[in-house]
């Protein structure tokens, strides 16, 4: 057993973390004044600049891609970039500077693996680029999309064309501006095995009956690039915009699954380090009743707490991340499932003791801790709510132990 | 011992609740959209009218004044109308339109108890009749206001003058419309004894001087009427502004919170309450996995366990009420710290369990989970954080145990 | 709204405490010695006859009984007798002192409504009286009996007599050294009505056939008139033995309920007043890295913590009390599942607290604390575990609550 | 990173497995019965037996010893052991049997490390042949023992001697009928620096004046070697007793205090896998209102949480072992003191929820829960309280933490 980083990935964290501190926090408050003002603020194209400077662009990506080998990274393990995401987790502007951010990642990763070169060529490109943004289409407003089997929208085949009709929401990345290109689940054979009766297929962002129909806040707040509910009224694209073959959707959402979780939760723990830093700091500057907060046995409760539990979830992510390297993300399931309530839990918990230290400071804009707590609670819900998540776990472990001896 | 409701509260409550459920809450929606172009929405003038024609408003004051014996209620004991104010907390709307807000009920009571005739004739008469709003400007941005002999805004003497210099925070009311008047907690004696350092004194918004910086968002909410950030520059006020004596700032401080702390617990409860319903009412119509979320075992956990945690929080706050009604506040100190953590822990942790059942719509602004979410853990540190209160329960408890006998 | 307590129950709670805390508790250690000496510690006898002295014995009676009134007490109701079940509950050995311990009080409560005038004289009187002890065997080793319909002891008609055989554990008070007579659930009609299956009828303990297998620990503590197991071996008992009629024991089991789990319940919490109040003296006592333990902001959290969970758990209680009283218990169903939760729940969450303050000394016999948790946490399982309550409290809810208006 | 085991821990932990199931576990029984009847259950020879002739003992060591290196194991690194240690928290039988257990195994490697020949052959040579045990007697009774400057017992000297005089408890080991020898901590220089006052010196069981005064019960366990308390009363022994030099207690304790630890978590780990398998197990066989335990949705979220909280807990334990090896105790001291915060609270939990499962048969001694749970809470006490831990966690991370850039 060996917990340490590789040299690479050691060299790698420390030019991201000296971009973090340096130019992507301090960017943080322009970023939110120019996004008042509406459309994609403009600091974020300086942020990609320096990040694709500094060789910190695409780094997810497993190993090099042949359409364009020179965009990409150095080609990471799974546990080697969960180190990087954790980084880039402390600030939210980070994973975009870094092209690094859902669902933007998990785009890339379907069209590599499931792309044609026609596709890859269209899309593929520019994403690795940073010149587009897109969106993955999956949750339905009107029923319990976590139970995949339960997915409504339809895509009929009428010739050459696929035609798309219902509704979808918390497509993430459609606000923002440059979103060109969703990844749309659909259910193509409605009849079928539960398992073979969905596929994805790309749908342009400007296709005649792509309906923006509003942003979602989360908590109040209403993201540039936040979340965004579609309309799908007989949208019509060529079949060859099939992801891989009618009935693969299922196979694709799945295949996408593993890495995308580790990234989320790495991201949610190193959101919850600059938290607690934040904690200390603040505990360590205010005095009541004649001494610093740090001096109190609860607060050093909470602080210890926090920094345990942090580095168990960290833990459970690597790991599981190491898996996903040495065994699959199929053999892993039940660890993918386990660390998103994990990481999820955890990084709420630091992250509203946090904010009880900071008082009324700690719910306004003036420290990043509403706002993480806003998105943390949200990956709770994400992606599948905990208990579908737990459930996943208990079948696994049930069916796992047999007769025990005592 | 004897829980029933007297006959005219259940009257009271009944008309309440018919207010409430087919006038306020339809109009959320209405207020929310309104809330959007800016300025003070309009629909509330139209609930307040409703409000008045039912006589449900100022229910709060616990006798009718002299100053306007026709504005007033039938003077309600504290735990007569914590059961109102529980109904009112069912929609963030309610209290305004009943003329029973924070902070404009504390404002009222201390104006009734400690105004002179030409306070009460110029700033509580309107304010019982609606057409005004005020702030209580108290907590301030540099220090723990928990601890109160940190407060630094400075009130001094300048022949018959006084002149403000400071900046506060966190005044609730502040940012509404019709906000004319603000109580302003400062310090006149910077040496004397640490609790008769402070005073109150009246300072009408448009005095010179008083600047309101800004708005500060809860989670990223911004509300009509919500807290303001207010910078005090050479304000001058006449001596007469002085509320009670000077030196009183602490005392006046004191008997201002039993029952604004009633008032708030219990509209905490409600809205719990409310949330409680959306749970069950999404759980018997959203299915996962063959059948729907109210029959799994976990779901139907979480709804006993708010149930209980509702019940509890209830009675508890009911009996502080009630202490404060036969032996009054300073007997009660330790309760009245014990009600606020009490009540913002469960209404937290059932609202909490109310969004994750609604899944991506419940950190939307589709139910009002997430802004009562907001507003529900701001009160975890608004008015003291819970340390604060648990201290105070602790050192009583420390205080009256004795020896025991084991 | 009135909670204040009746004259005659502050005259009966000032006598009861005295008794408690200059009898019962300084006579713990001497049971606790005379017990591992085998047999009933003699010390009882003298605390039974003290508690005669002061009129302070079958205080749970509901009113005076026909069989013998001079036996009974005033008769309380439900809410009265609770503020006295609390100060028993500081002691194990008090509520058997007071003649007022389970399951005696619930078999007398039976036999009281239930019984005919042959088996009242036969059982009741001495019961009365405190010279016999009873049990009550209702929970099976084979099935989870907290579902009532798994009961699996046959009892079998065989001419004028009733046949037994089955085999029974936790049967409370079955290892009295003077329990003479036990009232048996089981089933008359496997195939009738799912709610009409059981009877219930009275066995002595010395008819042929019935074995006491062992005693049951509880984390370890074999306790003089604990828990026993016991098989049931062609036990033959004269069918006049019956309880009301046959059909009529899950009826019977109903009516049981409501008085005995807020006795239960009023217990736990009097336990806990007593852990907590230890918890506060030894925390003044206790001194690390220069400041009493009490001094510490996290011990003060506990004690704040406990306080509150205390206060809000009595007067869950306390309101169940009143609905029996004035509703019914089967109007109460709900209320009287979930103060179970409740009180058990917050007795082992404070007593946990008291244990941690008192280090080593916590776990060991030197403090009542790691005995009272060990029965605090059966209570979460006795009588039903907290997953049952919680159902039928879920259930009420989701019955209740109809389309809510947002 | 690299999470696999070697080859050769791989090896033991497959045979280490085998012997746990087929002979330790299926011993227990017997080795109650056995207790029972009064002294050391033989049954412990028969299983110590087994172990050495597996291979199976001493294991702990990490290195073989000169002194008698054919009774060492091949040396295993505390990464490598803790697997091994998990396995033999399986059963509170198994460390004993594998010459594995506290204290000894705390004592044989401080006798190894600062031990004299002479004193390694008198008492390190049987201690690593089984033959005796050995206690540490550290914790008073009449002070928080865990601030180390609360030390009182009093090391004089006398001429050649040393004269001890003071009172121990919770001395684990002590009660074992083969302990032969004490590793006692007292004040030999009451007035010297705070951290060398104390002084370790070695005292024979059977030297006059050593008082074993009585068992101390956990939770009503009385176990055969369990902890005693021991009145030391002019007890003399030479002063070539003495371990290391005067002055030195403090420094043998914090480097004792490492891989115990990591032995102490990993055991609490493997308890805590040992009973989700028995939750499991008996979920799948329990049906209540029409299903197994197991297909409800509460339960299955409590296999999860168990499982996921049980594999971060060991993953810290892993890390920090890791740590030990590789940077050594001293840089390793925040994560020693957070490990056993984090297994001793998930163990409890697990444990706790076994329990609730098992209904009445969870506390009973049916199944090995309700003693797992009583040591296991006892553990969360013995060698300094959560709270001391958290403490010495906050500090660190106090003292980490800069200005963040935020």
């Amino acid at each position: 057993m060996d917990f340490s980083l590789t040299p690479r990935v050691l060299a790698l964290r420390e030019e991201l973390s000296d971009f973090v501190e340096h130019h992507v926090i301090p960017a943080e408050a322009t970023f939110r004044a120019q996004a008042l003002e509406g459309g994609q603020p403009p600091v974020m194209e300086e942020l990609k600049a320096e990040a694709r400077r500094r060789g910190l662009t695409n780094l997810f990506l497993p190993a090099p891609l042949d359409v364009a080998p020179d965009l990409c990274g150095p080609g990471l393990s799974n546990v080697e970039y969960a180190s990087l995401a954790e980084v880039m987790g402390r600030s939210r502007l980070a994973p975009e500077a870094c092209n690094c951010n859902a669902p933007d990642t998990g785009n890339m990763e379907v069209l590599a693996h499931f792309g044609t070169p026609e596709q890859q060529e269209q899309w593929l490109v520019p994403l690795l680029r940073g010149e587009i943004r897109s969106g993955f289409a999956m949750t339905e407003p009107d029923v319990a999309s976590s139970d995949a089997t339960n997915i409504q929208l339809r895509i009929d085949t009428d010739g050459d064309e696929y035609v798309l009709n219902g509704r979808k929401w918390w497509t993430t990345g459609a606000m923002h501006g440059t979103c060109r290109i969703l990844i749309v689940m659909g259910r193509t054979d409605p009849d079928g095995d539960p398992h073979r009766r969905q596929s994805m297929v790309l749908v342009p962002m400007d296709t005649p009956g792509v309906e923006l129909v509003r942003g979602l806040p989360v908590f109040g707040y209403h993201d540039p690039g936040g979340h965004g509910e579609i309309r799908f009224t007989d949208v019509r694209v060529p079949r060859s915009n099939i992801l891989a073959e009618e009935g693969d959707g299922f196979r694709i959402g799945q295949a996408r699954l593993g890495p995308g979780r580790v990234h989320h939760c790495m991201r949610a723990i190193g959101a919850a380090e600059r938290a607690l830093e934040l904690l200390c700091a603040r505990a360590k500057d205010r005095h009541v009743f004649g001494s610093a907060l740090a001096e109190r046995a609860n607060v050093q409760d909470w602080i210890a707490q926090s920094r345990i539990e942090i580095d168990m979830a960290r833990l459970l992510v690597l790991h599981t991340a190491w898996l996903i390297d040495t065994v699959g993300s199929r053999e892993a399931r039940a660890q993918i499932a386990a660390i998103k309530v994990a990481a999820a839990d955890v990084a709420c918990r630091v992250v509203d003791r946090a904010i009880q230290i900071h008082g009324g400071a700690g719910v306004s804009d003036d420290f990043p801790l509403a706002s993480m707590y806003a998105h943390l609670r949200t990956l709770r819900l994400a992606d599948g709510p905990d208990e579908v998540h737990r459930r996943t776990v208990a079948q696994f472990e049930l069916r796992r132990t047999g007769r025990p001896a005592a």
